[in-house]
């Protein structure tokens, strides 16, 4: 069935209900970033196969919301499909709130599945069709009716994650979060994130490519933790233990009608963001509500020392694994035919050889010269261009290992290079030093510290249009919150053990793309009168090609901290490499 | 009559009204930064002078609330008055609205002056009351039934500023603001600042210390211009020519009357920050209200390029003034007896003898040794600290000129140095230059850019609990929004033809205080393909004391910043000196 079939179906049953218009937000029940098969209901409708955007139906048209990430990939993927392409972010494209109500009349009716959007986003779109006369209805769960052949939610199983890993048992957990729970005067805590649960639970699932989380929603009172997941997918060792520490296990499907029997009088903590609509809908209207970012979150994000530790070892293991496929790489391009494709597949059979891996923590991005600089490059079959024994390959990947999560960038020369290609080389590597070397007072946010990292390419006129730096999980998603080092300010302030990212880079379309990234900790500097100051410490193991640098345009400052970071590198990682690895690694890690 | 005198008559005031607190916030119905006598209540009822604080009255209670520059000050003025200090900021300080909902039982009224109280800040406070069920009356003007002896809004004469200062006339100003109304659909624009108001109609007055301003409030409509102002204040030929620009003027007090009468069918764009509450409260309540940053505050703060070449001429004459006042400091230091107050009048002195000199921008600080250190320092006679030939000596000074209005901060060594004060110096000069060598993309805020100013302190676990930079008018008031350069964010991006001050410091308690203070004015850097790029010039001339510098802390780039900014400021001023003060200023300039 194609596209247009499937509008045409979904068009019918809108018509069947009297509903004019359908959203579908390309999310699940959960708000996760990557989804199981099960919940791709926008890209059934429409092709588009992007990580975000939004498809709005109307008995007449049909458009995908987009940023520009997407626009080319979405061009190519709308075709014949009925779907219009709106770029978000351009000067002309109306948002989509304004676009139903420019499309629709008073009295008009929207559906959308209200577990797929956020309370924020949810009570944004509402205030608007109120003051426009449309009514929003958060009920309408069309998929089943129009969607043909739809994969089940994935039933894979569920496994335990050791102290060993954690740090924490799950009962000192439950302790530490009650304690928040009662300084916030909150009996209940609900939760949908799926790292969140699989943290606090200290379970780890495979139900969604690179994210290893399964499928749960989570409500912690004073006197009980209730977990909602199919039963099917936890090993009796592990139901037995769950039970023993009084976490009392709930069918996945009636999570919901546990919230309405919630007593009126409590008081429910629920993060605006990551929790949908309906949970909120779904309590009783009586009870108070505490919005604030998730109890968890903060935990999770501030890595305690066992933690910190296995990433440490994590970080070995994803170094090593990256010297033996540089190493190849060097040694092969010129030699043999090799593709953005075939290395990007060489490097996931030198992570594999570590103990401990569990695959991959995202797709990788394998760009060589001008696929480098699309930032969100899908390499296949198609695209996959022949590497050269010349110019600029940028490769973005990672690692899941029970130790930790890894996210690496490397940039590296393939044979000479041009002027342009080492002076954009080393502008971004300038940016990468200044916010390695950053020192900074406690209550610092990212927003203020995002100008280190793009100062010397600002100087040039250049500039890069992601931010510079994500929160990274501990054997969980690669990308979370609640720190982001970016020009947008979302208020949270940087802490010790948080891991963040640290990935400037330079995109010249049509010719090269350059990001090197590093994973950072944040850890204490000292404490003055002024007060307590932070800075950071790199995390991530992996020489930068010095082949690619001018080092006339780097301060005596930037050497010192190049130099002392390949001289740690080279330090962790020499013992665990072949004779020919080892001089390759001395030779890329030499002091200048 | 005593202040608690004072609290009695307040107290029985209410106790008649049946009113059972009192809300006194310090402001102006136009919500000026500087007040005239005639609206001084706060300080009536207090003693308390500070510019930011709030004072609650109960019947059993009084408290004062104001932010860490005013403890100490607030601790010896409130001094036997009955009124109690609340340190804003401190863990255990309850917000006064809290505090108000503690002491109060539900059902209580509460009383404010609605015309002195922000839109914002009245919304804020009354959500808060009305979820404890306490009514909010803003209607309560009672400062005349309490203040004895009032002085009365003060009458002084309004004069015109030439569109040779302006550059624009009010014609085309109407014309330009009518443009922007229509742009949001408003068919009314109503106005209270007094600075906005007085560069909209190129009209400067005397009613404030320090601000050329007059007291008046502004209805701007597609038709008509409707100005409200004590008529004894406009000299007939100003009277006229504003009849003949159909400019019609009204008593100040027929304002809010007439915003009764305002169509109910109008779209009534206003600035919930910066209109009183009252304001909104007297508008219709049919009318539709746009909310948004004033028109006139975007106008204002991008100055054109006739402000632009006055405001480089008034900083000629300031740095003349500085620099005469420098020399004669220099030299008078160990000779005579100087004291912090004596050179302060002797500054004005010298600013005074320069054309168009309209008074002070404000109340100059000047702090010798430990008072360099108190940010807000009041110098008196009292506290006036003599003056040796040794240690740093902090002076913030500004003045109005009819070519623009100045801010400048030197801090000078009077004799030798410690070497923690010229570290501590160098780093704040480091940051300073760090700020004025700033190149960053369109779309920028101040946010981005305030480590900037940091940067060298926060790597020695030093920092400055002030913002970096403010914008300042153009012969007008010397902090002006909408730009801020700070850790917090206010959401405004720097525009070019915008004027900033660059102002870090370092401040020890009991030892010194270092601030290096000049303008910047946002210009265009360059435009490449990666969109346009700004930068800063710096506008303020004067030397920056060679003296109290650690060369060998400062990097080439930073030296050659010195180096051509002290070549300019030469050049600048070397004309109008007298031999002795150029061969002072040719010292004062030498490259290092």
């Amino acid at each position: 069935m194609s596209v247009s079939d499937r509008l045409f179906k979904l068009r019918s049953a809108l018509a069947t209900l009297a509903v004019d218009a359908y959203i579908i937000t390309g999310a699940d029940p959960h708000l996760s970033e990557y989804l199981a098969e099960h919940w791709k209901f926008r890209e059934y409708m429409s092709n588009f196969t992007g990580s975000a955007g939004t498809v709005v139906i109307t008995s007449e048209d049909a458009g995908l919301w987009t940023d520009s990430r997407y626009f080319l990939q979405a061009e190519t993927e709308l075709q014949d499909t009925g779907v219009d392409l709106y770029r978000m972010g351009e000067p002309d494209t109306p948002d989509y709130k304004d676009w139903l109500i420019s499309k629709l009349t008073p009295g008009s009716v929207i559906g959308v599945n209200g577990k797929t959007m956020s309370l924020d986003e949810y009570r944004n779109l509402s205030e608007k069709l109120k003051k426009a006369d449309i009514r929003l209805d958060t009920k309408l769960f069309i998929e089943d009716d129009v969607w043909e052949g739809r994969i089940p939610v994935p039933e894979d199983e569920i496994f335990e994650l050791a102290t060993d890993y954690t740090g924490l048992s799950r009962v000192e957990k439950i302790e530490i979060v009650r304690q928040e729970m009662k300084k916030n005067n909150a009996t209940h805590y609900v939760v949908g994130a799926l790292d969140e649960i699989a943290w606090f639970l200290n379970l780890r699932g495979q139900d969604i490519d690179f994210n290893p989380v399964f499928h749960a929603y989570l409500v912690i009172s004073q006197n009980n933790v209730n977990l909602f997941v199919d039963p099917h997918k936890l090993t009796s060792t592990i139901g037995k233990q769950l039970s023993k520490e009084d976490i009392k296990v709930f069918l996945y499907d009636d999570f919901y009608d546990f919230l309405k029997d919630i007593p009126a009088l409590s008081t429910v903590y629920i993060d605006p963001q990551r929790t949908n609509s309906s949970i909120y809908n779904f309590l009783p209207s009586q009870t108070t509500k505490v919005e604030k970012t998730g109890i968890i979150t903060h935990l999770k994000g501030q890595k305690n020392t066992t933690e910190i530790q296995n990433i440490k070892k994590a970080m070995v293991k994803d170094g090593i694994a990256m010297v033996k496929f540089l190493h190849w790489l060097t040694n092969e391009v010129g030699q043999n035919a090799l593709t953005e494709l075939s290395v990007a597949n060489k490097l996931r059979e030198f992570r594999a050889e570590q103990d401990h891996y569990k695959g991959d923590s995202f797709n990788t991005i394998s760009g060589y010269g001008p696929n480098g600089a699309i930032v969100h490059y899908a390499v296949s079959e198609e695209s996959a261009l022949p590497l050269e024994s010349k110019g600029l390959f940028l490769i973005d990947s990672g690692g899941q290992y029970y130790e930790g999560t890894t996210d690496i960038t490397r940039t590296v020369a393939l044979g000479p290079l041009t002027e342009e290609e080492k002076r954009d080389f080393t502008l971004v590597l300038k940016g990468h030093i200044g916010l390695a070397l950053a020192k900074f007072p406690q209550g610092t946010r990212g927003v203020h510290l995002d100008i280190l990292a793009r100062q010397a390419l600002w100087n040039e006129g250049l500039n890069y249009g992601h931010g510079t730096g994500h929160g990274i999980g501990h054997f969980l998603n690669v990308h979370e919150g609640p720190q982001s080092i970016r020009p947008q300010d979302n208020g949270v302030v940087l802490e010790e053990g948080m891991v963040s990212s640290n990935e400037p880079g330079l995109y010249r379309s049509g010719k090269h793309g350059i990001r090197i990234e590093n994973l950072i900790l944040t850890i204490k500097d000292q404490e003055t009168e002024f007060g307590e100051f932070l800075k950071f410490e790199t995390l991530t193991l992996c020489p930068i090609d010095l082949n690619a640098i001018d080092a006339t345009l780097l301060s005596p400052k930037e050497k010192e901290w190049l130099n002392n970071y390949h001289q740690e590198v080279y330090k962790a990682l020499e013992d665990d490499l072949s004779t020919a690895e080892t001089d390759w690694l001395k030779e890329h890690t030499k002091q200048i």
